[in-house]
């Protein structure tokens, strides 16, 4: 996570601010549930709110934590200055340091993945609007980066809306999936703390009570949460790589949107360069790089060790608010892509007719050729057309063995536009729904 | 994959003679659909039926692929072999290479994840079985490695069901993400195919029509269905870095079974290693790093390339064929595995009743010790029961600043077993469901 | 490993004939040295030679290691059986299995770099002589995709051939490194076998000793060389990469050599796909991917533990036949790349001298202007260029802030490709040495 | 990179007043080239030289980025406010921005280097201490966890010691394989920049010319870097999991130092953590996973694309912060881990003799038993000590079998430590070098 590559929500969640009210919370409702059951007082559980809407003081927490090398320890000491020590005496009783923790990091990436849903529903208004607008564009499909039958710019924003929004799917499995808390002491058992506690503390901070912790909350949650950054990531980097390639000096059919200050290059003013998306696609090698860690972290040794703990003090930060980061990116991308429908048919007809190629073999086909004999004669007439920059229609029309089987009519009906985007349609309803 | 580490049913999911029925039924049911517009004459269609139940010769498709280069065009020559050159003209008609080849690869995932979902489900059967049976059996739970508090064997099987538990559920998802099927024809527009055939085809073979695919189905399915694989094979690894750890000769709670005519060491012939849980420890490695490969896949260029296909020929096959080994494995050392109550109890007063320290601790709290006070108090008698190998109780029974604040009967009930499981019952009712 | 993507000799390596045959040397070897040392008798040692040449039962040997579950012990059975049980008996003596399986994988490691070199040294040639044959081709060199000045492809091959250069230093870096034997016992203490046995093997198999094992050569070895082969996988996908991108339907600068017989696609027969260069890009995802869990085997357990075993058991042989057969298919494609230096021409002159841009602002620059103001005449000129496809050298002559500090002999020597390619030749030397 | 993981020096080399300050140095030794050619004039380069001493206004340079949003045109607007616009106009001539970041890029990750091998070479010094002060102080040698044979304290600091070693030889390698600089423009052909320039700008800060670059130097060098640092951390790893396990309850061979304020748990005071070690292994899981994005950026599209900067960005100071941080720890854990040697002794005979296992068997070997003979001996009375706790000795020398072919004489002799440990001296030797 740095700086230039972040966005203050997102961040804001993984401040030292925002943690120490998290454990204050937890700590809080801990005693309420505590004092309900009669385990503690009910003025040492009033008295530890006394300290809501106090801003904890992180240096003097850090201050006390480079002694006791304990860092909960040195948070319930400082919350014994605001409250009294007598008044805090109950605080955290039965729980273990875990319990706040875990806890923590859950709402933590809770409160991340609820950023990123919004970031990836900002990014399928978006992809929505453009592929709506384009819908009807039309442009070369490329396989192997090669031309091979029209397509239209609208449906590439479909399919990128298609897989955002499968992410988007994934992505409240995954805040579901880590919505979870626990307060059940030192190995899991609730032996010093009962479990209205932790049922308690989770109905306040919108969490489900863990159905069986160890010490901790089994790290295959989290695996699974920053796997499915990773997934989110790639897609990322699959638009990215679109737009990439369609800014290229030869393909040029978009760019990205260029503002009227900026500078392209020290050294070639005229140059504009995808620098934007090129940079998603390295955040992407980035965030899909943490879900190996956190994979690692599963197999902890027994009840727990902590050799997961310093893996997500880095990628709990670093891949919610790269990821955050990069959807907004994208979004802002897409919604000021400048696309260029021109360049798309100047390309599509650089190899004049070339891509209706297929529909010829197929016409051929059902006119009682053979397989064979059709793939022939379209194999030639198309190679005239690659090597030599002729005219796939006139050269067609020109082939007596193809006249023998279509008419004049029957191979220009073959080149018509129309012919590919008729299901547009019906792809359209089936990705945004029918209207 | 390597036979070692394989089982026959997966393995036949990725057999030639596999892939080469399912392009067969694909073909087959689209020429149906294609009658059934009218594209095709319905004798051509019924006609491609005659090849039903005829087992495809491998070798001969290699022998022709040598020459085409061109996998799916040597088995429609096979199959025009077959049923006849001219009954066989119209198969294939309108569709892509990769209509064949994504729909057939969505299927070998689903069958390997019908299977992966069985396999969870006989590990959920073992470990629950184990989890009742040991429901009672006292250990010591440890955190960091080191002895913590009192937990039981039978939360432990319980915990690692809940986990993989979690496991089902996410491979449950993982089958229903990959279940689409595409025919969509060059560039995914259907140009010249009607989306009825894909209707139809997927219909047939129980899947889902992809809502909008290119030439190939999107590769954010399968980025996320190998991640979930990885997911799955880290709580492998934990369960079997659990085993590995009880195994370890100064602990010894558990052992792997180990057969009459097996040899342990070639030297050493009264050692028992571990390794069946040191081996899944390794297969939990590869299944996970085929993760990131199967991310990288996400991002083809334009409609589609071809990057994806070598990857997807290694990782397809071996993340199943591994995992599913590894699941089956693991279920069985789980069914066998040997437990030793005794060790447990040994191991557990090994520092005798120093586990207790943390209630001891609370009780001089709540007895109105402030937290400093009863933390040296604690402290004190432990070191000479850590150090010394004194007995925990009889030192604090001695200390008169302790025995101050707690009789000797209070002091006495801090040493009950019952109290570390008196809500074993209630977390088995979360992890299982009341009965 | 599978038999599309794998090479004979590479395969060789691994098949368990091979195996066995190191093991067969490794141990007679070892027998001769305890011979000498006389610790077992001379005719025993002499009499396991009687085996050299015998090609081993691979069945037979599996068939008792189904019954004892040690392949060691299987093939010391098998062996025994050949040169009888009495003759046999000294055989293995002092030996843990781990001495004959660390040093035989190591050997076949070893065998694999040597390939691996050859790979990289026929690769070399081949971007060698491209090189040279394409020193003086002028084309464009892009940055972010976009045109930046112009380049050779001779340069293009050079610095391929430099990274390729490179990565042979780190292969045999990554072979001197893995070429190690030991014969140190249970657990590397020598205590039943005398250091000089060692020595012999490893001095007959062309191995360094290990300095010092445990039962296990230390697995920070493997990682480098699996992490080596992972770095040459990405510059094999570093130079699949660009071709692919010459190959694009805009670019053509380069093309795949496309054989007589060869079908390109079964729908599109004009198209020519870079399916090869595809492929490798695959490829490299599956062998860099396979660092990861080398380094994870890394930290065994104490003295060793088996779970490096099955990741390598798959890593070894994958790894090095995957690289292998990626190398050499890279090599074959070098060879045969059909390069355009016409359609490198075209490409260059889209925008109509724009690409010379930077060297009229450094004219501009060095005539007095500020840089700002220089890059003010630059691009408002360019940008005419760029939109309406006028020619730059043109609308420059014809800008009066222009002409007013460049002469139109100055702007017209701006536009001279022997400038960009004036130091051509000096690279060369330095990536291929003076001749 | 966090706070908490990372020292002072190291985190220095990536302040933005390092960079600004290497950046200066490259561009004012560039313009001194450039004046020897008579390109600019000496007294503009001579100007520059007065910034030389200024401390840059970071805030003040990304004032003008913030506008610009080109991050060296922002630094070399700012050096022109410093050394004067006239006096600056020359500054940066020929070059492309990437030549100032790559060279610098560079010449940090080189800093990185020196800081990593001395603190590599701190470790060794650490490890070689201890090796020699435990060269004799005996412990179980396990292998999958199970003891196996005797062998030395002082072994297991030796053969991390020569695992180290061997990395700082790696380390050193990967220093002078990045340790490159490139001043060669637009696309690397030197069009408007002496190659003279780039090797005077090299000379002056301790760099080898780049051989052939494009825009960039070529990733697969960093790429080999990052691996190299994953290999590192991965040893780190692997001796921290032989401290964790050393510290279990059970074992207790040795502790992590516990300081005298130090409070291990909240809850149990008596619990002595092996938390550093736990936390090097979460340090070694993040620095391993950098590795992937460093080999993925090797593949950059023609001569550059930007998506390897916003990975480099994170992992130049992620990696080498926290690997030096973890090094660091690594050497203070080494240097003050309390050894218990008498622990030790306990745990190796936990049952009673039966590590001379093997021993014995040989003897029976040597003695004219046949292999499957000796091994059923030793095996039956092996199994006595495991299950019913009897001595291995008394057992043997009770075994009529066992004494027709040992006397009790040769029985006892084989119980004697010494056999085990008469090689140290050999293998320090071979570790450390004859003194």
């Amino acid at each position: 996570m740095i700086p230039r590559y972040s966005r203050p929500d997102m961040v804001a969640i993984w401040a030292p601010e925002t943690k120490f009210r998290i454990w204050f919370e937890i700590e809080a409702h801990a005693c309420d549930a505590q004092a309900d059951l009669g385990v503690i007082p009910r003025e040492n559980a009033e008295a530890v709110w006394t300290a809501d809407g106090v801003a904890f003081d992180v240096s003097r927490i850090d201050e006390i934590e480079a002694v006791t090398k304990h860092d909960v320890i040195a948070f319930l000491t400082h919350l014994a200055e605001i409250v009294g020590a007598d008044e805090a005496r109950f605080v955290h009783q039965g729980m273990t340091s875990s319990d706040v923790l875990d806890t923590t990091f859950n709402i933590q990436l809770t409160r991340a993945a609820d950023i990123l849903i919004t970031d990836l529903e900002a990014l399928l208004a978006a992809l929505k609007r453009r592929a709506l607008e384009h819908k009807d564009t039309v442009r070369i499909g490329r396989s192997h980066g090669i031309h091979a039958e029209p397509t239209t710019m609208g449906l590439t924003f479909a399919r990128f809306y298609a897989e955002m929004d499968r992410n988007l799917q994934r992505m409240k499995i995954a805040r579901q999936e880590i919505a979870t808390g626990a307060i059940s002491g030192a190995v899991g058992t609730f032996a010093n703390i009962d479990p209205a506690v932790e049922a308690h503390v989770c109905d306040k901070l919108g969490l489900i009570p863990e159905p069986i912790s160890t010490q901790v909350i089994p790290r295959d949650r989290h695996a699974a949460f920053f796997a499915t950054l990773g997934v989110i990531a790639s897609s990322v980097e699959n638009l990215a790589t679109e737009i990439r390639h369609m800014q290229r000096t030869e393909v040029l059919e978009a760019e990205e949107f260029f503002s009227a200050g900026q500078k392209g290059s020290s050294a070639m003013p005229h140059k504009r360069n995808p620098v934007l998306t090129e940079n998603l696609t390295g955040l992407a090698r980035l965030v899909r790089s943490m879900a190996l860690p956190a994979m690692e972290n599963v197999a902890l040794w027994h009840e727990r060790d902590i050799s997961h703990s310093s893996v997500e003090r880095n990628i709990g930060p670093d891949a919610t608010v790269t990821l955050d980061f990069a959807l907004a990116r994208l979004t802002n991308v897409v919604e000021k892509l400048v696309v260029y429908p021109e360049h798309m048919m100047r390309n599509m007809n650089q190899y004049k007719g070339l891509v209706m190629s297929q529909r010829v073999l197929l016409a051929l086909t059902q006119k009682g050729a053979s397989r064979e004999a059709a793939y022939a004669m379209v194999q030639r007439n198309a190679m005239k057309v690659w090597e030599e920059g002729r005219d796939f229609q006139t050269e067609l029309a020109a082939d007596p063995e193809v006249t023998a089987i279509l008419s004049q009519d029957e191979i220009a009906e073959k080149f018509d536009l129309g012919y590919h985007t008729k299901h547009v349609d019906t792809i359209f309803a089936r990705v945004f729904g029918e209207d």
